[in-house]
């Protein structure tokens, strides 16, 4: 299993009247740490298109345990946890820093699809640099 | 069982790189329609407090099926489909208007706490005004 | 010289920890109000694309007077109050209804270009569609 | 004069159908950068309240000069540039990194406020950690 790790501050625009967090924000953290983990082993959204294909989210499940509060340290872990042949589920886990317990837990799908739309195999690069097991 | 409908149009700087409506944004418009339903009922966040409780999600589920574009109008369906004593769950059905299929379908859990935090029963009148059954 | 009108509700998740409106939210806001008239008049992204130009935004100074708060209704008044050959500006006021007094006065200048980025004159449709005089 | 440097990345979900950062989001960044200022200098929102003052912004001038896109490095460069007994203006350049002229400039006028929303002259301490001339 690789786990990538995200880290970052959570910035005051993104708590709301509750003065933590907004629910919405934290599908923007997981993208966030997504991407960070795709451009780490060198994948774009533009070099994805040049070989074309492209990655998108059929399905997102998380919960939320703990709230998360203005410029708390936020801790990311993502790490493939089942796929198939075209689509695949990735565990991120939400830290805030300094506490075990995951402040979220999320799952999200997957699917891999040409530039037409259509579902595709799973890249072979893409599941060697996830670690992505048959 | 008793539906809310909340209808509203695609702003633009909802829309992403991909040019449809970022996943996260899905989770705002779902807010927005249970709170547009909230009120409709006569509860506020103001008011909520004022009884002396407040309601925060604890589960997400969100399955997306086709893409939301720019200037599409949006018809969320929202209504109450599970409940236990202190939570209950609502299902909401994203719409892009004139499609038969929903362009996303989502489930929400929630509990009731008091303001220190703590799970309540479900109130009789929020229980009344969503039709939640026993 | 003619007023476009656009009007809204406040929405839950646009508020921040100090429970009123983000200043970034109006820019969104402003965006919404735009492209509202915009649309209104007849004009979308893709059908100026296919005309071969584009509008981008090169300047905003904006003045906060008043908060708005979570489920105001808010009216915002767009019309162009200023242009020059490539370039213009609209004023834009920001009302939370029933308030005679803006909560917020923009002015926005816009500059239109062709597809690779260049300034062009003003097309004359836009110029007679939102009154901008020469 | 003292000058406070923020830097991170453009995150995905920042930019719109254009394929760059929406121009709202960039008074997210602004604010992330006055607050990481804030911060860095040992005021946040809570101990500024427990003294007995906050901040509001009452103004926000800003020019678009360049396009960022997503994965860019961003700089933001943070300095008081005038001021008057109740408020003061700080001025911030937005850098993509590694280009000499700013990507945009913004001027944001601010005021400090008790907790009753009355202007205050600009608490000394705020003065010091800010080098913000009488």
């Amino acid at each position: 299993m690789r786990e990538f790790i995200t880290s970052f501050r959570v910035r005051s625009y993104e708590c709301d009247s509750y003065g933590h967090v907004n629910n919405a924000v934290y599908l923007n953290y997981l993208e966030f740490a997504r991407m960070s983990a795709l451009i780490e082993q060198g994948f774009t959204l533009k070099s994805m298109k040049q070989k074309g294909y492209l990655v998108v989210i059929k399905k997102i499940e998380i919960e939320y345990k703990h709230p998360l509060f203005q410029d708390d340290e936020v801790i990311i872990k993502t790490f493939s946890s089942e796929s198939r042949n075209t689509s695949g589920t990735f565990t991120q886990l939400v830290y805030r820093k300094g506490i075990d317990q995951p402040a979220a837990e999320a799952k999200v799908t997957w699917v891999f699809i040409n530039l037409k739309g259509k579902p595709i195999p799973i890249p072979p690069e893409i599941r060697e640099a996830f670690d992505i097991q048959e």
